[in-house]
């Protein structure tokens, strides 16, 4: 018998990292929030790598706080270790990387969460939505609990029909042996949704007390650590090492020897598995001439001896997996503790979506994280963070948020999704953004909180911290472009010794710092007098001023893409009635329902004669013109 | 295809709070012991009530303390909250209980294991049992690893046919949404098995940022915690509380109006319930008459908002749990984070087993904890520290240990199971043990240290310190019967103000300290100088001169017990050969298979007359007698 259990604004199915995301976002947003998992002790449980950040990966984790989201937030208080990488590059592809306590990850999340004001957290297994007039109205559990909501987000990773594999054996179930949640992938099937099978994959994990660290090399974290949120204060000093040692000849024969016994080549996995985090086999048939693959060894928090074995995801069977295992330098007597497996499961095709993540043909119904075919703790945060906002601006009617390529890569993995679709589990990747320079991961703040703050998502408290921090910046940008420095021997002796040459004639701070080999500190180090400035705002300094040209042509570019991404195409517009667009861009255009001529531009299959012809259609004004996006 | 995965001493399948003590005594024997489990995150998970101890299971914990176990030592480095019982009662009935931290307690218990040495983990599903000419040779996993070990020890908890109901709605699963075990269900079951249908239940938790606390009475930790282990020797200060609230005539009347949804009065559940820990909807009915019944609110850690709703188990409909607590005081706005369930589940009919917890018909097969019939954290490790045990001994060929009822609480839950078997899911009560005086809490160290040393389970520093301090007890209690303590004003004052009488003539401070209103610190007072003594030794002088009558009369009924106790059964005897012997005194001889007269006494059919009967039988010698009991 089904009872009415409650009423609310916005409906979370899953907590994993897109639903808790998108749980703090709705209720921060003031919707009256639920969200529904299957096992509250596994909220924000990491199935694999214990890590978070990374190129591009550890970007969005910045921009997630920038928009008052939890991940940043929560890993600089659970981390054991916490590394920037590429220090010797531009700041375009630095990226911050923490490995995380498992556990207290969990705990942490849970934690925040259950002191939210507006979220109801509830263990419950979901099976249909409820639907009336082609609108979501809500959710139905397993208990027969009817729960209401005008908004209802979707989160539900790789559990629906969760099937796990290993060698020749495969079951039904959910990561790390939860139970997979099937009613409900059969119920938007018969609903009419494109659903698509992809799989992903975890490496064994192994005791730490069965390794011999001598052979491999020690990762410590950094000396002085950074951190994901902008609210963070205090490192965590105390830090664990990840150990790095490789595969070689002997693994690489053990894994040709067995590939038959690969559920991955026997032809027992049918789903796509994601390119860019592939399995070991994977990497030693398709890189057969490379010697080894780096392995690193990750502990898996601060108190416990397990570590999980990045770089060695597989579906091999578990004895074939102990002997690979054991064929590499310092896991000779390696002990698992849980073998690596695939896990497939389905997934939305992902341009049934608008760019809200809402489903185009169910009003109400949102879908966040791996269900829409991504891959990543961070991808799915991000887009959890998003559907949460938009869902609550569904409920709520207020103000959605849509950010484009240059805002962040959050738009760009989701114009990516939602335009392009993906044919295997989506990574972002710094090269898929082509606004890189202006994404980086050090001004996330600068490029979002203001929205963050609009939308409610950022307390009056950091709002003024942040407005302080962006006026030191400019200040100090005033200060040092009129601030002359003169020639002086000792000053050209230093020029010299840094790598430049001296100077001819007064200068001011500004330019002097443009040049390469001039750093912020080093004009700070010529005048003692002056007040020390926050870390972060000298870096910000530094980078705007040494990389404004480049940063300018960034912008111009942005400015041409706007003029495009401003060109909104009405809802009801019929392509079939445009003369001279080829048969395929007509197709895809009436499957992804661009919003505007920049996201029609960039469909596989819309040539740029295709959208010339759009844009003269839209501009003679042949369809009623409507000022507002459709949604 | 079935792998050779490995070969241990002795496999334990399980790691819930049976299967952890049996792996940690296994191993500390020196068994080469592996422990597989289905999810590696839930080791010593407590799927219901977040407290280890109280009256009898309190003292278990202590017993398994002094033999060298876990669960004390991980409590006591976890909890949030102690308390010590019945402080105003006799030695026999204190207890101390700790509320615990749960997510911590399964990270603390995990990481002692991961550090045994002898122990591997891992995660796996066991579906069948190996046998080889009626013995059992090790375990067969889904994944077709085959494990090899000549002991082999089941602790599946409620997951074997696991199946979770509430109200209408039942479901295969685990405690939680974990998978459930069927496959070795079904097998035990094959193999011609007795098996028995239990069940029980757990209450909702509730987010406590929705509970009302000022309508509730705290119930603080004590102010100077003590503590399970006999090696912790901080206390943590930072505590807790607890609240008390009352169900009242609305919550009744609510339950009584949907009796009929109830899985437990609709007929749905089949399995019988714990007597000692019933539903509320079963104390309602049972209890007609009383207009309330004590809830416990009692957090879930340290750093959560879940709060456990102690007292309040059931297994009504959720919109129904909801209305039911809604209606108490505190709770009227209460947000029910996991429904109350109850679970039904397969448990081995335990007079099958021998009282080294090895099943009688399949050699090398241990089971122990909820399989065999029992409820509670703390039956199942006192089981399960004794099937490792034995486990261990059966496999290397060094000693067994089986307590006997004077020994141990768990010697009496032990015997009970075995001997009378049970009917319904089995509690530990003080009023099960007939020599509870001497089944104290504070002397489980006293019965049972050196045992635990002779078995190799407790470290060389341990035994040291415990020696010690038996000897400044013997040297304590020499030395306060020979202080003699003369009467004088001061002193008569002191006993009058105690509520006794004063002193006629010189007495020696032992026999003063017999005096009801005498305590070992009233003692002290009297002679300043002298040197201070642990507390723990204080209390053990005490207690053993305050209570000599009793402790001797009790140890006279041991040793009267023991005389039939150690009149040993010879395995080959033949039951229908015994003439005189009523019919139902043979069937159950021949089911349980007592090793003793002593055993066979209890057994529930047996009378007096037949026992005497076979005692005669057997001093008779009509069969061949056997010095050495048959295991």
């Amino acid at each position: 018998m089904v009872y009415d259990a409650g009423h609310f604004d916005v409906i979370v199915i899953g907590a994993g990292h897109a639903g808790v995301e998108a749980a703090n976002a709705a209720a921060r947003r003031g919707a009256k929030t639920l969200m529904l998992t299957l096992n509250l002790d596994m909220i924000a449980f990491m199935p694999c790598n214990p890590s978070v950040g990374g190129p591009a990966k550890g970007v969005v984790v910045r921009e997630i706080d920038a928009l008052g989201g939890l991940m940043g937030k929560v890993i600089d208080k659970t981390y054991i270790q916490m590394r920037m990488l590429n220090t010797g590059k531009g700041p375009a592809v630095r990226a911050l990387r923490a490995q995380a306590d498992k556990p207290l990850y969990i705990q942490e999340m849970k934690y925040q969460l259950e002191q939210l004001e507006h979220l109801t957290i509830r263990q419950a297994m979901v099976e249909r939505l409820m639907i009336e007039d082609g609108v979501c109205k809500g959710v139905l559990t397993e208990t027969k609990a009817a729960y209401y909501a005008p908004s209802v987000i979707i989160t539900t990773g790789t559990f629906m029909r969760g099937s796990v594999i290993i060698g020749d054996l495969s079951y039904e179930s959910g990561p790390n042996n939860q139970r997979a949640s099937v009613k409900l992938s059969e119920h938007l099937e018969e609903l009419g949704f494109e659903l698509v099978r992809f799989k992903t994959g975890t490496p064994p994990r192994v005791n730490a007390r069965s390794i011999d660290y001598s052979k491999t090399e020690i990762q410590p974290g950094d000396e002085n650590p950074s951190h994901f949120s902008y609210e963070t204060k205090e490192a965590i000093l105390d830090q664990i090492p990840c150990w790095l040692t490789y595969t070689n000849e002997t693994t690489h024969e053990i894994i040709n020897n067995n590939l038959g016994l690969s559920a991955m080549y026997s032809g027992m996995i049918k789903g796509t598995g994601p390119r860019y985090c592939p399995s070991i086999e994977d990497k030693v048939v398709r890189f057969h001439d490379k010697p080894r693959h780096q392995i690193f060894l990750e502990p898996e928090g601060r108190n416990t001896e397990e570590v999980y074995v990045q770089g060695f995801s597989t579906s091999l069977p578990e004895y074939v997996q102990h002997e690979m295992l054991r064929s590499i330098s310092g896991l000779e007597e390696a002990e698992i503790m849980r073998a690596g497996y695939a896990i497939e499961y389905d997934s939305v095709v992902p341009t049934q979506l608008w760019p809200t993540l809402e489903i185009k043909q169910l009003p109400g119904l949102f879908t966040a994280g791996q269900i829409n075919g991504t891959s990543g703790y961070e991808e799915a945060a991000g887009q959890g963070l998003m559907a949460g906002i938009n869902a609550a601006a569904n409920a709520l009617g207020i103000d959605t948020l849509i950010l484009d390529r240059s805002q962040g890569y959050i738009g760009v993995l989701i114009d990516d999704l939602v335009t392009k679709g993906t044919n295997e589990p989506y990574r972002l990747l710094t090269s898929r953004a082509e606004y890189r320079l202006l994404l980086r991961h050090d001004n996330a703040d600068l490029r979002l909180t203001e929205i963050g703050y609009e939308l409610g998502l950022i307390t009056e408290e950091r709002y003024k911290s942040f407005k302080e921090k962006c006026a030191l910046i400019e200040q100090e940008k005033v200060r040092l472009s009129k601030l002359t420095i003169k020639p002086s021997q000792e000053l050209d002796q230093k020029l010299i010794e840094a790598g430049g040459t001296g100077l001819r004639e007064p200068i001011k701070a500004l330019d002097l710092l443009k040049r390469p080999e001039v750093t912020y500190s080093f004009i700070v180090s010529l005048y003692e007098e002056t007040d020390a400035i926050p870390v972060e705002v000298q870096e910000q300094v530094e980078i705007q001023v040494k990389y404004e040209g480049y940063i300018v042509k960034a912008r111009q570019q942005v400015e041409r893409m706007k003029k495009m991404e401003n060109k909104a195409i009405p809802n009801q517009i019929d392509y079939d009635a445009i003369g001279g667009l080829a048969t395929e861009a007509k197709q895809k255009l009436k499957q992804v329902r661009p919003l505007s001529v920049g996201q029609a531009s960039r469909i596989s299959g819309v040539n740029p004669a295709d959208v010339s012809i759009l844009l003269v259609y839209i501009e003679q004004g042949q369809i009623a013109k409507r000022s507002e996006p459709i949604i």
